[in-house]
């Protein structure tokens, strides 16, 4: 059900298809995907804008939290960027649920590069009451 | 001087660019840019992804926290989204230092459509000391 | 109506009574409380211990969000403290509504010793849905 | 020297002994406390007050942070508060660091009730320079 939900969302996700973001793995509670830094996701001092990792960790987490078919926002995120990207780098955002209660959830996401960790994400969801991503399944 | 610094960054800031930011006001510690929604950058759920939020806020955050030329990087950032935004919506992000100690700053950005918020956004930066942005200056 | 919310919760409020917390102002989403460090609030560096000064924020926080008698949890908070404080300071935590939608709200706090800034708290709410503080009101 | 550091540490935080917390492990980078709820940690709801849930996870990250003998502050911390305590609840707050730069630290502090996590908490530290924790070791 998680791969039906995701490649539905993924088909309008613009913004993150714009990006070039590339969705390697998506199951119950968890996603990951990667990107590689363009000239374009960068900022006036030439490192990976803040905002554009933001988006990277903020797409593994809608994923990761919607992976259940149950519609669910992102109400807010808290983001600790530890080094800074730049063009040509590979990142991967891994997005791991830690709590799911009957509306609202938990959701961490570590960015890393090889070995490296960039950033760690936290984001906080919540439910649409009997909505669902999918409504066919 | 913060405008010198502004169009130093704003010259190689190509994510910003990308996204079609409009810098419109900047002065010591505080700085407004504005957006109009995309298509391109809304999520899956055909709403303003939260990352492209967080960029939107971010930038203005950065213009604020180097307005005084001291070479400044952010650690990290918190967002929390009170309001969905839809494609052709007119956002503004308004940035204004809460603090700023020799080495550490704390922004706070408040991004509105009209008269609603659609979210606040606090972030945290930290002085690279000795460097400027702009080294002529 | 705030005031009797607030004495209401006062009086079973054990750990902010513990900490010499005063209630000096409430209303409609703000409320005002005040503590004077003691050792026994301090940490093994003989400053404030980051808890105390957040459990001040937070009761603040909890009065102001529950003033209009809507029964009203903390979800959780981040606080950014920008000095440190001593036995004998005097402080000061006014909290602020942000956001209050039908369920989830966004609170400010700000603690301050005479001018100087101590910390800046952010507390996210969510109301349970059709309960009160006190019934009779 | 975790050891050695953490008892010169707890003999002065009068704040951590005031509520009953107890040191049940420390090492480099880590540590783990355990503390029993009591009526007084409670808040006007009988619940156990965010800001109390706060200090246990505090002193659990910055026993943690300050393992290695570097005289280490908190600047700030986020906390997620998905369940709530009570009075005779037994809550262990478990802090592990997941960054460590020079300067910079990011710590994770997970409270739990036997098998159910109560929240989770993210505390930013900063280093002074040059300074120790004990002189003499």
């Amino acid at each position: 059900m998680a791969r039906q939900v995701a490649d539905a969302m993924w088909a309008k996700d613009l913004a993150s298809q714009a990006l070039g973001l590339q969705l390697q793995q998506v199951g119950q509670g968890h996603a990951r995907f990667t990107m590689t830094v363009r000239p374009e996701h960068c900022n006036g001092f030439g490192v990976l804008h803040g905002g554009v990792l933001a988006t990277l960790a903020d797409t593994a987490f809608a994923f990761a939290c919607n992976s259940s078919n149950a519609l669910t926002l992102a109400t807010g995120f808290d983001i600790d960027i530890l080094r800074s990207a730049h063009a040509g780098d590979a990142l991967s955002a891994r997005a791991d649920c830690r709590h799911q209660g009957g509306q609202n959830g938990l959701y961490d996401v570590t960015i890393t590069r090889g070995e490296d960790t960039i950033a760690h994400f936290r984001g906080r969801s919540q439910r649409l009451k009997g909505r669902k991503v999918v409504e066919e399944i």
